[in-house]
């Protein structure tokens, strides 16, 4: 077996690598789907899978899959993976290092002469983020026959371009969308290794997390619609404002989440006033609404009090409002039979380890809908993800790449 | 003299010419300044002027400046005008036809034999909305003395163009903006004609507005400082959330402009989340506050409970707040001898007219601030104006050249 020292520097030489495929250099990593960048990347991983032995192809969504074909090709394989893009000035670990990970699973397993009864595939997904259209988990649910032509052409970016042209300027035949999906009854487990991207390992001086259940997510982008007036001129009591209105409804956002509790978060991360002059009133004002929550409940309360607060803000004669629901996905648990297993091999290893929650959502959180999956973090240094600072130990994604190796020999 | 129908032919003729000069055809006027739209347009301009028998030229500010020399040079002149910038997706009336007006008053003295003992001089103002880089009354304030070459530095758009670099681009020469200063013991007085851009007249059916006041106006861009972190992973209490901060003081802005009363507005027109990633707690929000009013105390009560609902607001660890004003311009009060001049016209026209307040800032707030000033306005349809939508009729500003002809030959 290689050296963990060994491991942590093919793991870096790896990260490092796909860092340079980033609109913003200088400032985090920025690699939004079916860019440039994204092509690049995707190329790059697609050599290294071939070079670790692996057959491997890019899906009709834009997945790179690389498949370490088992003795028995009639067993159910297993898929361990994670994605390529990144959000907006994001960071070079959320995603790609459990890519890395996989890739170094299949050279260690090569190199140990280990031929598993099992397929292995190693999967980079494509466009988790939902950074540049609002999807979110395109590419795995995608895998799951979940995006059909229609959402090609409903969900567009800033500029108004669809995911349909996008995938052909990137060179995919997006009629084709359908070819994605995958038979899931030859796929026996999917397993996700990512950074924590929270500051709980870090803060416990932990080395695994084991993640025993995935928050649900609702994300909405809702638009306020008023009237476009001059700022100077137009009476207070005779504006359609629709700045007023959207402030009103995303202040008390926070509070509804914090009366929830549990861990029930709610974010407003985006906002855009329409036309956006500083001495005109706002005709028009788009933001978004991230809920999320281990509970359900939690999630319907939260937003059933944001329609209600959109319904008193926008009562004013001329104020309307409406809500695009870009994501909805349930809370899912994870599967006990391999959190025992990671388990059993942290201890082996000696791995200071917690089972905990995910407030992120992952593929794994798509893909756990219906199948048999885990998820296993590592530690976010300040818990920092999603900007520039995001960092992770490569020593920290060695243990992982352990631990997996081991799970994968035990479920062969 | 012309018939009206013939004036207000001219009009229209000059403003639908200069309406084609337009970034955004089909979705209103966008002409922001230091543009290649604003370029053709003061080309246009300048070509009327000297059709007109003006003297014409552009100064180191980018105004354009026609002069019909008096009998007696040394005479304190009189000038005539409004801007030719429009704010974004605005209409093309607003300061336009305060410009035709005074071609017009130009053509009609010639036309009429009339050479006056005072000069006249017309003047079409570069950058009198601020639109594009937050300034404001640049031009006119350029001839008073008011801009710096710092300012030049300073203000800057939404690409992190710097006015300086925007005006060489345009073809000026921004060290020279000194020279854009006027003496101003040679101008008697200035008077700016334009549509109400509200809806006074034109519910009240009248058709010459005598402006007694103008109101001050503070602009300010705040921006809140906050930490990029994980909407997910990061639990409510360790947020350092800037748009939760920014919402919770947006939302209040109108009501304390309320409280006010007297006509007092505020407005948040623009607003920006970076990184603006729907799964990202924004790490800074930027927006804008425009606060007026006819009496300075209510401007400055809106500012001073702005400043302790920022402190409120972001009193939470890792969240801060700095302003940037933009605009500092007390009210105005108009001259007395040049409103009971054009009263006296609109009686022996039979106009109906009402003496009011100017709810929006105009190239004769700055200058009012410095040189006996007066404006009259026409009718806005509807009230409506920095939209599409502006409209006022040619026949009610071809009434208001027949005033402006009248208080001309009363104060040669």
């Amino acid at each position: 077996m290689e050296t963990s020292e060994n491991i942590a520097d093919q793991l870096r030489v790896l990260l490092e690598e796909w860092a340079a495929f980033n609109a913003t250099p200088g400032n985090g990593c920025t690699r939004l789907p079916f860019t440039q960048e994204a092509r690049r990347a995707a190329d790059c991983i697609r050599g290294r899978m071939v070079e670790a032995g692996l057959d491997v192809r890019e899906d009709a969504a834009g997945n790179i899959i690389g498949v370490f074909p088992g003795e028995d090709t009639a067993l159910p394989a297993l898929a361990v993976g994670s994605h390529y893009d990144t959000v907006q000035n994001g960071g070079n670990f959320d995603g790609q290092a459990g890519i890395a990970v996989g890739i170094l699973l299949a050279r260690l397993l090569k190199q140990n002469g280990v031929r598993l009864k099992r397929t292995l595939a190693v999967v980079a997904f494509c466009d988790e983020e939902g950074m540049r259209f609002g999807t979110g988990y395109f590419g795995s649910k995608a895998m799951l026959g979940q995006i059909t032509q229609e959402d090609l052409h409903h969900f567009r970016d800033k500029d108004d371009v669809s995911v349909y042209d996008a995938m052909k300027t990137y060179g995919l035949v997006p009629e084709k969308i359908g070819e994605a999906r995958q038979d899931l009854s030859k796929i026996a487990a999917f397993i996700e290794m990512h950074i924590e991207q929270g500051p709980v390992l870090d803060q416990n001086h932990e080395e695994i997390g084991l993640v025993e259940c995935i928050v649900g997510i609702q994300r909405y982008v809702i638009t306020v619609h008023g009237r476009a007036d001059h700022a100077g001129t137009t009476p207070m009591d005779m504006r359609a404002d629709a700045m007023e209105a959207a402030a009103k409804v995303i202040a008390q956002l926070p509070d509804w989440a914090r009366a929830e509790g549990d861990g029930t978060v709610a974010t407003t991360g985006y906002c855009r006033a329409v036309p956006g002059g500083m001495n005109i009133i706002a005709g028009e004002v788009q933001f978004s609404v991230d809920v999320r929550s281990r509970c359900q409940t939690h999630i319907d309360t939260v937003v059933s009090k944001l329609r209600a607060a959109l319904n008193t803000a926008c009562s004013r004669d001329g104020v309307s409002w409406d809500m695009d629901c870009k994501l909805d996905v349930a809370p899912v648990d994870l599967s006990t039979s391999m959190l025992d297993l990671l388990e059993q091999s942290c201890q082996t290893h000696g791995y200071r380890f917690r089972r905990m929650i995910s407030g992120a959502g992952h593929d794994a959180l798509a893909i756990g809908q219906v199948l048999d999956t885990v998820m296993l973090f590592v530690p976010s240094k300040d818990g920092r993800s999603h900007c520039p600072a995001e960092w992770t130990e490569y020593a920290d994604i060695a243990k992982a790449v352990h631990v997996l190796y081991d799970l994968v020999l035990a479920m062969q």
